[in-house]
């Protein structure tokens, strides 16, 4: 029997880290037997998922009307280096949630569900910004997706080469990879010497390389 | 008028500069109705993109059928703080391509079309890994999508805030977002000395960071 990293069966608590981990999805969607799929932002309340955007785009609109939707949330971990080719693989996190969505047409709920998408992006922004006005809630759509099914497929740890490769002079081992944050880049009506507020820093600090990274040569 | 970012249409050479800047994609696929969409590893021949997995993965065996694919692939450069939540934005590049696939059976066509995933994700490992045998070019399936249409979306730059906002005393610009490696973990069968190849530092080099971070506080 041959050793299989794992990318078995995962609880709803593990499936839902990763899609809260991501910063955006993937959605798919079919129009008359096409399908399309559209990079955005997410949110989640419980067992629904929200999803956002312009009230005119063709997403929104699509959504809207309770076509049947796919979301996918995926992380890249790692390049996986095996001895042989055929072994090589990525260390990766993907979450994929199916079910169908409807407006959230309530001022109230869809208010609370905005809230949420400043929040889960950056803690302590949506008191820090300046809140919808009516003309702007009109022009966002809201869509809450109860998540009917979810699975996800994770793998980690080390290549996994046939034995007889394992003596090959052949590197083999991980490339780790991650998603960072850069210093932030005020614009120009920031005025001179207005602090980066609290809440921006904690989140750049903790998104940040932690240690200054050397690399080998 | 108001300022709107630039998100308009590109030329096919930016599209292809996206997708092959990207690390992995994500294919939509539809089933009975319902779509579905995967992240896997591509690569692209000209006006072809590649796709490969196990033989007997779904997402294989039905892009060999020639049903409608759609293969998204999205870079996230930065989180737009705007003084208004509405404003609020992602600077994004995102390239969406259309096409039915084929397998490629011919064993010559596969072993090329190998080499550039391959390729493509590390320069080099192609000619230092234990290439394929019989039995692994059978478990694996290649196959070929002429990319029938293909669009683009990219948002870059500051953002776009009403000028009644513009003196709100709210932080405003970018958080800028990006894929780095790490230093290269070796496995357990690497032995004490073996250095890291040529090739795999230029690579580690080329993606991580160049300069240490310094978050201010």
């Amino acid at each position: 029997v041959r050793r299989k990293p794992a990318r078995g069966s995962y609880e709803r608590d593990d499936i839902y880290q990763i899609v809260d981990d991501g910063l955006i999805c993937h959605v798919g969607f079919v129009v008359d037997g096409q399908p399309y799929v559209i990079p955005t932002l997410h949110a989640r309340d419980g067992d629904t998922l929200l999803l956002h955007g312009s009230s005119g785009s063709r997403l929104m609109r699509h959504a809207a009307e309770g076509h049947p939707l796919c979301v996918t949330v995926t992380h890249i971990d790692a390049i996986v280096l095996a001895r042989a080719v055929f072994n090589h693989s990525i260390n990766y996190r993907s979450a994929v949630l199916f079910g169908s969505a409807a407006l959230i047409s309530d001022p109230g709920a869809k208010m609370d569900a905005l809230t949420r998408f400043t929040e889960r992006l950056i803690p302590g922004r949506w008191d820090d910004a300046r809140l919808p006005n009516r003309k702007e809630m009109l022009a966002t759509s809201v869509v809450a997706m109860p998540i009917a099914s979810a699975s996800a497929k994770v793998r980690t740890g080390m290549p996994s080469d046939e034995p007889e490769d394992l003596g090959l002079p052949v590197w083999g081992g991980l490339i780790p990879i991650r998603q960072i944050v850069d210093l932030p880049l005020p614009d120009e009506h920031v005025p001179v010497g207005f602090a980066l507020p609290g809440y921006l820093n904690a989140f750049v600090q903790s998104r940040s390389i932690a240690e200054p990274l050397i690399v080998a040569d």
